[in-house]
């Protein structure tokens, strides 16, 4: 299977400005094929376009949809080695059926019945996962168990050891959040093997990692080089809640602290360098006090949302949906994008913008709000 | 035309360790492609192999075909606004026809004919041109004409303003190398169309670039914030040639200078920084002395070769080439590659390498030489 | 006042190595002298040692003795535009009588009566208060007022401008800590006076700083550029004691968490960059368990230790203090120091290392643990 | 000898808006006294000033003064291990009679006769040499000779051996610059010996350091990780002389290259980084056209100007001084400088700013130029 192949072979001659059919030209564009070149003039139109032209479509997918079907395939499909997760993963419907939300973004729904283990492996792929709703589980991170509880978020760097335990007597779902076409398309993947069951079934309240972290601008002296990616292995959901609700509450003190009228938002960082959490992948919370409208933004990158509580619309290019809890968007790049709501909303939201900004190829529009 | 689709449909069931087929099993999938979801399971062998496992092959293209079919083009295929350069770029086979060197980067010949320009244009991509022989053409970046000659590599950073003009009674032929591709699949690429001829005909021996940035160590004083690419648009022959000469020099008189026996190595780097020449391309000029093996290296990302004098045998994978002047060599990532000479050879090279770095996915293992 | 005179001339030929005394010499010397010159071999023996000799003294300073002449202070001298700040610093006993508690470090008692008002001002020096004890005072930092409680770090980079109000009907003291010396010896430093009474009397719980910021790995939207000092203007008790007592527990569980045996450590960071609060001051909290004995160490720069609970000794070089809540100690640069409590003991410390690490002039060097 | 001393004790109510004197206040400042503690209420005038407020002066030492009296210490002055160095330094009228230029940095001739060594050390002193006139002497860093020769700049960082010799059958006299005082004041500083003969006769017309680093834009595969200094050991002046010319030639030609009209200027940068050279030292060479008049500069940090050739005016605050070749002008913090030429003038200088700016302490005014 091969993800660069197109599966229509264009013929240089259907492109526009292109020069008179002669036979020699012919001739001349047999001996390329043959000796594998091709022109730019009869490609440039495609490869080099005024703006990011996106295969990638807009694409909602319904929790209410989601859920259902992990739940069929908890009972269906078997969790071991080889398969390794009972991941089901959102494919983008410009992207000829391949599990990629964007071209650069793995966004699944992963589920774990009662007393069922996830085996342990590790690769390259720069992950989290963030909590819709449920608990029970404990991603065990290097030895390390993490509570996985709603509105939780945990992020977990490329080629660390990881696995999961549901020690509950219920099933759970989670979204996971992976840079897995990126790495795919540009060959930097690695991965290997653990233990099949999780060597321990601690399931303790708080991490090693958070309790040597999770302190406010507080840095443990053993650990004082920065890293590419977090030490802090779990977000919890009452600091990203406060942190929302501290910056309305300035917001209607009369302090600048919202990105826009009604619009609190907050980045996860690495606390070694108040970067963000994973090298090639952005993490975001947003909250829509009631009767917002967001402005309207394009950048370059995709992202996907996840709303996390409430309900609204997003509007992405030409496409409105409306949305409610659970419910994932693919955004393409350069795609116009802006999100409202009556009765307030939270957003979950992970792009791969960090990819541009290191290589100097970001760019973000914002245009006024829409009314 | 898409580039992420697959030309054929893989069946889940196609994949090993797969659960027993069960019309309960098989109507899920249904579900699941009617919800545009793909599970894991069928895919992660795919997505997630050991180590990266590229569609990309390699390849050797010889100048000694690519360079009369770039001479018939001159005569067949006008050059002007839309086409806008008349550039072959190579196909790698494994990536199904598409003009990529490789995953990432972009390789083509550029031919112009006598006192012909190629029209003003600017665009996000990356790109540098390298001049296996020749003369004749100035490359005029943002109003500043800068020479092409033999040995001479030219960068030139995304979004600026450039065209080139032929102001000589001969032909031209050199390399252009881009990150068509990377940014083609990222999504990023933004373009815009210039005046349709180059603004200026002045021919000088040495840019303005040069004569403002060409100083080994000084910096003008007007110029003092780090800049993401090189402002210095022509590094000469002359200076490429004694470094590595000097480097071979020392190495004779007992002093660590060369990156192994017999094999010396510059990098263009950007003196604003000391970094890359380009947020997203690597490149090297690589001399190795008569009677001289490499070690054998493999890393993350991929490279292409151009022999740019001597000869020797380039060992790509599996597949040994002998290669002579201009000849070009793909190199996907994670392939073991080596080279080897009786006589000396000369070799220009780029990769993708600063992406990796940059997102931390960086690998290189070098093993012993080869005898 | 000049801070760089020495007070005693030193002749040429009393140094060691010296050419022979000639007549010439002499005449050579007096026009050395009349021109404003001195030799180097005259010198070099005080200017190049082979490890820093310090001019600074170990001292300890003992809070029983500063806080009634603080309070007596409190009753004689008023508080107001000019003298600034009822603040009475330590005068390292080999500085001459400077108020410098180190070369570049000023650390002083700063007293507060009840219903008091220190005048708004702005200045380039790095400051920062710590509680030792008491509360009732707001520091009010841009106009946003920060409750000041035992435990709490308050950080308060240069050019902000700041007032304290003191709305308790108690006095209160605590310790300021600034990079005076250092700023006047190189300088540096400018002043403004803003307005002589505070301009609010809100006394909350919590700052505006803390609301935005104080939530761990959560970066507000609206502040995404690294600031060279942190935007948190408090660093509260809770957090850093919760912080501390999870290493030891860690410690007792068998994970790595402490620096050394019983002796855990924090170091208060710049939430947009990991690093240090302030460009010229490191801040640190360091608790030792009962029975503990620190490994000694000696580094380049200067620090203060301050006290903050418990009873111990502190070995500065060759000498040996007894000290409890509230002492203060000077450790002049390269001077062994180590610390040893039987009951436990914690304390806040400042020093200047950013300064050495940002120059690349640091060097620590940890020997085995005094027993 | 200390540095840090007042030669006089200022008492506490000699400063202006003091607390009324009462007997009660005498006793507390004799309790003070005793105590080692000083008041901020008596100091603050003197610490924290509107504007930095330096103690050193603006002050020029001509060349035709220095000369000689080098030449005179070659006669009567042995040079061997201890004194180390026949080097004969700036002693600012500010600063009590120390050899410090200005607060911080270090400017001393240094003269060598005939076939003569300056023994190996190194230290952590940054250094560098810069050659006003003659030749014949090489410095050995860690066994590299480098030429000497007029208008090189030879920089030199911290903890890299070195001695001099001189080959040749005439004396040779130079300048020394490093942030001796700099170090001193903050203890950071360490010494030790080596050979007391230099190690090698070689003298190369191009030392190693040069052969590997001295090519534009171009940078060893061997070297790849950047240094805290350059490795570039000398900077010749045919190159600073063509930068220089080229600057003034784009301005005629119609380009923006010049800092301001008729006012040419190159940083001596690290080609690891594109940085300073030094990491406590910035080193620039500044060429002004024949009747050129530059604006007025103020800044945070001191420097010093070396006239290289030509002729014209140096004013520093309230002081002007005709000057020319060789004269060296000490530059206090924060003073206004200016030059000023009829017939053209080439200088050379050094300067603080890097301690700086890495502190985020950094200011500069510039206002219109002097007419």
């Amino acid at each position: 299977m091969t993800t660069l192949s197109s599966p229509v072979k264009i013929t240089a001659t259907d492109a526009p400005d292109q020069p008179v059919q002669t036979p020699e030209l012919a001739a001349l564009y047999q001996r390329f094929e043959a000796e594998l070149l091709v022109p730019l003039w009869t490609e440039i139109g495609e490869l080099m376009p005024p703006m990011p032209s996106s295969n990638a479509l807009p694409h909602r997918w319904q929790w209410k949809q989601l859920l259902p079907m992990a739940e069929q395939a908890g009972h269906l499909v078997p969790i071991g080695r080889g398969g390794e997760r009972r991941a089901i993963a959102l494919a983008n419907p410009g992207l000829g059926g391949r599990p990629f939300a964007t071209p650069t973004l793995w966004a699944a729904i992963q589920y774990l019945n009662p007393r069922e283990d996830a085996p342990v492996h590790r690769h390259t792929q720069n992950a989290f996962r963030f909590v819709v709703e449920g608990e029970g589980v404990w991603t065990v991170v290097n030895g390390d168990p993490v509570a996985m509880r709603r509105g939780d978020f945990l992020p977990q760097a490329g080629w660390n050891w990881h696995g999961h335990h549901n020690i509950s007597d219920g099933p759970m779902a989670w979204i996971d959040g992976l840079d897995i076409p990126f790495q795919h398309y540009t060959d930097s993947t690695f991965f290997e093997f653990g233990p099949d069951e999780v060597d321990t079934r601690d399931a303790p309240d708080r991490s090693r990692a958070e309790r040597l972290w999770g302190h406010p601008g507080l840095r443990p002296l053993t650990h004082l080089t920065p890293t590419p990616a977090t030490p802090l292995l779990a977000y919890r959901w009452e600091h990203t809640d406060r942190a929302l609700s501290e910056q309305l509450a300035l917001e209607a003190e009369g302090y600048p602290a919202t990105t826009e009228p009604g619009h609190a938002a907050v980045r996860y960082t690495n606390p070694t360098t108040g970067g963000d959490v994973l090298p090639t992948v952005r993490t975001e919370f947003h909250r829509l006090a009631p009767d917002t409208r967001t402005s309207t933004q394009r950048e370059v990158g995709s992202s996907v949302y996840q709303v996390f509580d409430g309900a609204g619309e997003i509007t992405v290019g030409s496409v409105r949906w409306t949305v409610e809890r659970g419910d994932l968007i693919a955004v393409p790049s350069w795609h116009a994008m802006s999100l409202a709501t009556d009765t307030g909303m939270d957003l979950f939201r992970f792009s791969d913008t960090p990819i541009f900004e290191r290589l100097h190829l970001d760019r973000v529009v914002r245009e006024g709000a829409v009314t």
